[in-house]
């Protein structure tokens, strides 16, 4: 199988919850679970994504309880599923003072946040990183964050996106308000800032508007790395405008490559190099040195997830009532129901679409995927198995790299760069040490 | 003078520009503004905080450049002046790394800020600074920052008082949805949270609705410890409610004690104790050895300011037109005049209420107060003769402490702490120790 001779993208997939993905690893005695509120546990696993030279890091976010409702306080919460206790940036300004290469990204919703807050929070992010900030642009669609922030419910998709649009053009045009060098801290002129290079910034939209400059200083990228993971065709739209990462959950090559192409397409139909975005499907990956001690560990971890915990969340993600349907019945033969809730039509694909055996999945399947990785496709083996199917993915033209998900905190991942990481290298699919200094100038190396 | 037995507080002032009252000192060689944008400066500046056991520091903070508008620059800006060049909530958190005990306060705005997001940035920091976050909660009147966020103009006062008192009230339902101790981690059981610990939160005001939880668990102090400065009436009467520390900017005994009292009498009404809020007028310090080396310092650093440069600002916030008027004018004999702005009842009164030599300011005298302390009383002098001022104003039952602002970053800070917090201390003013490990319990504790 011949190389393409570019090298992989590797991003960490990272969340201020017990877990990222697996839904009951923090039971296992090894888990950092019990320092989820400590900056000195996202510190340590900064060090180690760095030591395995990741393009860079982020964190999925949801302000919200997952399934905390009114009438019923949710298995999820119960068991650390789907929490995100902290706010992500303050974190990332933390793992910015012990790492010099890693990019720190953060989901921040353009439905939820102010402009302002977004571009200032960003810009000191990539301040503090000195030029490793990332934006992960979602629109948000869980009706627990709109009540949460005191909305009643969120407009539809397409405006969601609409604002997402206008939302970024006015952060561009904050952080593009100030040129490159407008700082000069000439103590001698008593010049600490170059009038003649800063803007008054005047954006009009439909939804957004902002007038004046923003408080900081043009970020030294210019402007976050932008992330994005809608697999709608609206968010496809988006992404082809703006994103320079995009983040898919896809388990079958005959999917991907349709998606990638569709993708990079859109990106080229918006007049960009198609290289300039990289599409990266998350993979959980549990390694161990032979195939026996990689199942080994599964086994040990897995031990600790209850699949009839999914069963809720995957009824109303797939609009199918699956409650009390036994668990060895294929999903597309449970009749689709209103369950009340909008379905991430991104999210429903990835699920309906996944095939075992040359069938869907049965509902015990999907729920077992859902509490190990929340979906994600998972490789089990040793690092050699684990390789063989990164680098088949990467060398179809499936993917530019991967986000790496890591079922239990910090010992898959301490796995993966000790073992996973030398084997990538020693193919010549990845680098070996850091090209560049910001988050982009790595993410763009593709050699 | 005898001493009433208990002890001072001292909170450091710091804002995220070049300097953070007065303007020019960064042109001073051994000013480290040229780092403004770099976590190092400030945990150096932390560190330095605490080792002179101040109960904690605050960002002020803007979120505009001031005095940049569409048709001029303004001098402000090009020199340095009124810049918050960050988001201070990721600065602390990196504070928080490298201080056990310092208290770690920052502004944020009830009317720029979703309830929500207010809820969820403190108890981060609080939660990662293990129970040292203080909130400074204002309600914004500058234009400026309401254009940055395109909104077209801020309510009136009450209102926006109105909405921070349902603001508040919001925060802390949010807050005390999670018990202590909510969060079990019990890996034998599987519990992660005890679901019979968080509250499902239902607030309904007349602006500000949250149903839900909170993400983060309950912040280690309940909440954060609440500052406020408003000295309008309706300020006065939102302190009483929920200030633990009010900061003042008040330059003579004869104001300082009726606020004093005022103060008091409104936290009593409210069925508070009023040992419960400490009342803390801002100084700005420049000491020396002896005399002589304070008045050389002093010079030394105000070199660099231009009072000139107060002089729109000066006529913006006290209603009357000073350009081109004489200098040696005194304030009141200049007419007042519709400046098209909103006067900050609070400012305004402390600068027009300044005494000196029984008469009130000029022009040229409020003008070179604010370019060198930003109108902060300032005091020059050897550490014997400040803490007289100080300890004078204290025993009066003028105040429960001071904000320390330093005019020269970081070195006019060392000063204080290497000379007053030693004559502090041997009078029996101040701490020797932190006696509390959460910035609230080194607030509360005067003995």
């Amino acid at each position: 199988m011949a190389r393409t001779g570019s090298k992989m993208h590797l991003l960490g997939h990272m969340c201020t919850g017990p877990t990222s993905h697996h839904l009951g690893s923090w039971r296992h005695p090894q888990s950092d679970a019990h320092l989820v509120l400590d900056a000195e546990r996202y510190q340590n696993l900064a060090r180690i994504y760095e030591r395995g030279l990741f393009d860079g890091v982020f964190f999925v976010d949801f302000q919200r309880l997952n399934r905390f409702k009114e009438d019923s306080v949710g298995d999820w919460v119960h068991r650390g599923g789907g929490l995100h206790m902290l706010d992500p940036m303050q974190v990332l300004a933390t793992m910015a003072l012990v790492t010099r290469h890693l990019g720190l990204a953060a989901t921040m919703s353009t439905t939820l946040n102010n402009h302002y807050h977004i571009a200032r929070a960003f810009a000191t992010l990539d301040h503090l990183s000195k030029g490793r900030a990332g934006w992960n642009i979602v629109t948000s669609y869980d009706k627990s964050e709109a009540l949460n922030h005191g909305i009643g419910s969120f407009p539809d998709k397409n405006l969601r996106y609409d604002r997402a649009d206008e939302t970024v053009e006015a952060c561009l045009a904050l952080w593009n308000g100030w040129d490159e060098g407008a700082m000069t801290v000439d103590r001698q002129a008593g010049v600490f800032i170059d009038p003649s290079k800063i803007h008054y910034v005047k954006y009009e939209g439909e939804m957004v508007r902002t007038e004046g400059a923003l408080t900081s200083p043009r970020p030294p990228q210019g402007h976050p790395v932008f992330m994005q993971a809608g697999a709608s065709e609206r968010g496809l739209r988006f992404a082809g405008r703006w994103a320079e990462l995009v983040f898919t959950l896809q388990d079958d090559k005959e999917f991907m490559r349709p998606f990638y192409d569709k993708l990079k397409s859109q990106i080229v139909a918006n007049g960009r190099d198609p290289a300039s975005c990289k599409v990266l499907p998350a993979i959980e990956v549990v390694v161990g040195r032979t195939m026996k001690e990689a199942e080994e560990r599964a086994a040990e971890v897995d031990q600790y997830a209850v699949p009839e915990i999914a069963i809720p969340g995957l009824s109303e993600m797939l609009s199918r009532d699956l409650r009390g349907v036994p668990m060895d019945t294929l999903l597309a033969d449970v009749a689709v129901t209103d369950m009340g809730v909008a379905v991430p039509e991104g999210a429903f694909a990835n699920t309906m679409n996944v095939r075992k055996d040359g069938r869907g999945l049965t509902i015990r399947e999907a729920a077992i995927s859902r509490v190990t990785s929340w979906g994600t496709p998972r490789i089990v083996g040793s690092p050699e198995s684990i390789v063989d199917r990164m680098q088949d993915m990467f060398e179809s033209k499936c993917c530019d790299g991967f986000i790496v998900t890591c079922p239990l905190s910090p010992g898959s991942l301490e796995h993966f760069v000790d073992l996973v990481v030398p084997e990538l290298q020693r193919r010549g699919l990845y680098r070996t040490e850091y090209a560049g200094s910001t988050f982009r100038e790595n993410l763009m190396q593709d050699d």
